[in-house]
């Protein structure tokens, strides 16, 4: 005989819903985007799909037409009717018993939810404060797979420091990103910002920043800082899908170009907005 | 409006299974067991119990009394009525919305499978293939959490290439261990498992391993070895719950100790035995 239970109930495994044996919570398998519209329009859609697909790719999952993806997302967001809108989307591989080896024939799950985007006019315009935190997470940041729980920890860690976002510090001291943004320091009128590799997620945010930065001639330099770096720099910043730009006042209690969202951030603000 | 969409179908998100909102398979922030019995009882429940209890301390998912979940696994194991069963589960922080931070006061949810235990005769007397996988895993290996990607990836790529279990292999070029079992290696009449630490996971079956070593007074030496080291040693094998001892003859590619159970391998097999 064989059972599941859940919580209290024993029931039989023919009965359990199929998201009980979704390989998602089994294993954090599979992969995810956040995307947001900006008055009505989604926001850089063919980024996002093409790193949707990367991630699948990186992970193997298999019978995924992106095309289908879009057209799911369109069809929520047109019947949601909320012109600034956050669509969360995830695949994972399947449902079934838990085995870790696949087969590619397993039928992919499809997730999605849209909500209201959170206001971020205060924080954009009065900054925020974050705290660092051990970069805990797995070597292929590249993959925006379901694997976060180093990110939830860190995230909560922040929090109750009375901070809205962690940031990264691997082993070697250098700040890879933030728990959920990109992360920026402008040292000597020059925009750093950690490099892609499997340390962090290629961010379609920091893409348009880079942008954004060479509109108003900005050097970049894609080379990762130390804490006490961002401690001392001229400006700091975070871009994250559903809120852009905003700018850090406070590093791990240190305040930043004093305590006030720095002007070369809000010029790049200001740029910014020009895409969306 | 807020709305969710399963697959192709768009639905209310009040209408939504618990379980599709699962922190599990957003963020995999949950963290499981895997327990055995022999021939109707349960081996080492104390200790996996504990280990349960480590791990939900270290990801700080509270309002799980322990005693509880013992006596579900209990309730469980005796309606299954299976005397050789694998009894495998989870708890994850609870259902809501997404969001990194977390309260204390979520209701974690628990998920519970009782099968019997796949038969491991053929594997202990033929030994089994491995191939390396670089570990790509995160840094607290030690926390049996949900985050199980890289293990799901190498163990695909072991399977692709004929092997029973992937060996990590870490970014110093030293073993840590199986993506789902210990590593050991017998060289020179020592043997070698790499030592505790946020590199591995905290294995039962290891502790006992050890302890059958020491009952054979066979010197145990806790220290990671390359691939290279294991590709000549006398004998090789993995510790895992559901099968114990399972002696590996071939490590990628290369023939270990004339392709056969090692003699040591299987007085530890014998005195392990004992345990049970």
């Amino acid at each position: 005989m064989r059972i599941a239970m859940i919580d209290d109930d024993i029931v039989s495994p023919d009965e359990l819903h199929p998201a009980l044996l979704d390989r998602g919570v089994f294993f954090g398998d599979g992969v995810y985007e956040v995307i947001r519209s900006y008055r009505g329009k989604i926001f850089a859609f063919d980024d996002h799909l093409q790193r949707f697909a990367n991630s699948l790719a990186a992970v193997r999952i298999k019978n995924v037409a992106i095309e289908l993806v879009r057209s799911r997302v369109m069809r929520a967001f047109e019947q949601a009717q909320i012109p600034d809108a956050k669509i969360y989307f995830h695949i994972t591989r399947g449902s079934g018993p838990r085995d870790h080896t696949f087969t590619d024939d397993m039928k992919p799950n499809f997730f999605l939810t849209v909500d209201t985007v959170p206001d971020a006019s205060a924080a954009k315009e009065a900054g925020i404060s974050v705290s660092t935190h051990p970069d805990w997470r797995w070597k292929r940041c590249d993959i925006k797979s379901l694997n976060l729980l180093a990110n939830v920890l860190a995230r909560q860690d922040a929090a109750e420091k009375g901070c809205d976002e962690a940031i990264f510090v691997d082993e070697q001291g250098l700040i890879t990103e933030g728990a959920a943004s990109a992360f920026f320091a402008i040292i000597d009128q020059k925009l750093y910002t950690t490099a892609l590799s499997g340390r962090v997620l290629p961010s379609i945010t920091r893409k348009f920043v880079l942008k954004a930065a060479s509109n108003i001639c900005l050097e970049v330099i894609e080379k990762s800082i130390t804490p006490n770096d961002a401690r001392s720099a001229d400006e700091l910043f975070i871009g994250v899908t559903t809120k852009d730009i905003v700018p850090v006042v406070r590093f791990d209690g240190t305040e930043i170009s004093g305590g006030r969202p720095g002007s070369l951030t809000e010029r790049l603000i200001a740029e910014f907005r020009k895409f969306t």
